[in-house]
């Protein structure tokens, strides 16, 4: 297939071209670097460095003999996109390009607006050059598990049927989120589905959970294939930065009481997911939503995890709980559904010790460079 | 209180303006003049021109000793809007400041573009800043009806109860609209409940039917007073688009069946609901929402009034179903709840011969000033 990878110099889109373009789908990547951008300009550079998107072309050409062409530019910018879906006519779209942190979305006006501006311009943009370039089009945009906060109902895969006063009607599963950049994700779903029904163009929305993990079969190969790894508080997910912390021997901060629960996925599962939904394209005029996650945990489960492993391998690790610097429930009913996905062929990578064992061991590597102050920064909300 | 005013040149901000001056409110105007923009744009401007903004305020004045402040600019700017609300403290905002008009949001790419960024960037400029310089502040915002589409659930007044598999919660009520400009409507419901729940800040959001109407108490004081009154496609409303094409022998064009059911309002309630919303600030929290309709009708209901009136004062009115330009349903399921307001104190204005012939009046006035052309313009969707 030919697949446009928009994002595709982040944590999961580089890692997803390289895979979609080994199984020879003919990719095609864009980024603008905003996320490079933010990090230096925050002060949270990831735990290495990775060469810009064009040199990783070329070494994956290289190494691979396969090609991954690339494009450097703004996915707001609809005379930069339209083009791009004019001329390549991808049959499929993954629009990883998005402000990904909600840390970041809640630091200020100016990165809220970023985050919204982003987040909901790209989105728009996507659907128009779809419709007005290549109605076929499938776009797989990742959302969030976080859209649907922490419900005292049962989480189903994006959808709910109703009963109402005697009637019934089927909607889209109810919504709010608890920062300002899940707040995105649930407005970039409604503006989708309103343009699936207006336009008759096809959308699937993965909803994701938090992804831990370092390497794919492919960011092995050669270091300068790696993908980032950030283990800040603005753009590094949870289990990543607690390994990072306890290999400096930071305390696991647990927010307020921990009970705070979420799905999670290894980011080898990520990119089979997006491959599984990718190859599944709904029909014209329907919007297919998956709950991307393999399993549920608390912040407490996932410390206790790391702290024992990381003591196994001879780390000193304490566990510290500190005042929630966010507004959310500390204990709360979580029971979300995550069949579609298993359904359609996953094979979950669970969290197990051998895979937080590799995890520490790729963080070990670069103990060096891990800077203790760039772990926490203070966002509040 | 001091009342701040965003969008307070358009339709409904400018007699809202003067109501609220005349019951000796402190009232802040602001207005980058979009609308006025847009319709010299696009050849659709209202029948009758209406001095600047600032002569407006002069005129006002000049004629009831009233002061309204008034300032010129764009709240999607936040280095404009933000020392607005510092300065000027207000304790209420009434936020009129969106792109109003379902069409025009449909019409390309661009208009899709401006209304995206101006109606969630103009609300979340709103919310900051609030946030940041007088967080008691009331934000009322004007919403729409149409959000909710038409679901074949009666629409309760923003809120539902949802029990599923043996739990319950309380959510949003489901929305899916039928235009981009309605969806922005969700977009900014979701933005405003978001920053509700964390900040604390208090949000009334009026789900508004279609206005119709010419005047009110002070409109009618001056013909310099008068608020605009748009007859197109893009920017004028049903009812009152079909008085015109009445007057001036067009046919009173139906879209498909004529089914579609709608709830509408007078302009005179409008303002009266607006000021009802004002003076009942929610807790700090909490987000009222309230169905800001008097009655419904099917378009083939409101073709037959118009018909009927406009017949009997000599016109000659027939009536014609088009084929639908829009996607939508022509005949569906309708009941909304629109209770709130009117256990707040709203005695309706309902839509009477003599309302419709107090409209036929208004517009004779002026059949030298309309122009066909402008009443279709072709757009679809």
């Amino acid at each position: 297939m030919r697949v446009l990878i928009l994002g595709g110099d982040g944590y999961l889109g580089w890692p997803t071209a390289m895979t979609f373009s080994k199984k020879d789908h003919e990719v095609m990547v864009v980024d603008n670097y905003l996320r490079r951008d933010l990090a230096r300009k925050h002060d949270v550079e990831p735990l290495w460095s990775v060469p810009n998107l064009l040199e990783r072309v070329r070494t994956w050409h290289e190494i691979t003999g396969h090609t991954i062409r690339a494009r450097i530019g703004d996915c707001c910018e609809y005379s930069f996109l339209a083009p791009i879906f004019k001329e390549f006519q991808p049959e499929a779209v993954i629009h990883y390009a998005e402000q990904p942190s909600a840390p970041y979305s809640m630091l200020n006006h100016e990165a809220a607006r970023i985050t919204l501006n982003n987040n909901l311009q790209s989105t728009m943009n996507i659907a128009w050059a779809i419709h007005e370039h290549v109605p076929t089009c499938h776009i797989v945009k990742l959302g969030t598990m976080g859209v649907y906060g922490t419900p005292n109902i049962d989480i189903e895969e994006g959808w709910i049927d109703i009963e109402h006063k005697g009637r019934k009607d089927r909607f889209l599963f109810p919504r709010q989120a608890s920062s300002f950049y899940h707040t995105t994700k649930i407005q970039d779903t409604d503006m989708l589905w309103f343009y699936v029904r207006t336009w008759g163009i096809r959308v699937t929305d993965l909803q994701q959970g938090p992804v831990y993990g370092i390497e794919t079969d492919d960011t092995i190969l050669d270091d300068r294939l790696k993908t980032i790894f950030s283990y800040d508080e603005i753009f590094g997910t949870v289990l990543n930065r607690f390994v990072v912390q306890a290999v400096s021997g930071y305390p696991l901060t647990v927010y307020g009481k921990g009970g705070q629960t979420r799905g999670y996925i290894n980011i080898k599962d990520t990119i089979r997911c997006v491959e599984l939904a990718m190859l599944n394209s709904p029909k014209a005029g329907r919007l297919n939503i998956f709950n991307q996650v393999t399993e549920t945990f608390s912040v407490n489960e996932l410390a206790d995890k790391v702290a024992r492993v990381g003591r196994d391998r001879g780390h000193h690790v304490e566990v510290k709980n500190i005042k929630n610097p966010r507004i959310e429930k500390e204990e709360h009913y979580y029971n979300p559904t995550y069949s579609g996905l298993k359904e359609l062929g996953l094979e979950p990578h669970l969290l197990t010790d051998d895979v937080l064992n590799s995890m520490f061991e790729g963080v070990e590597k670069y103990k060096q460079n891990i800077q203790q102050h760039k772990i926490f920064r203070g966002v509040k909300w």
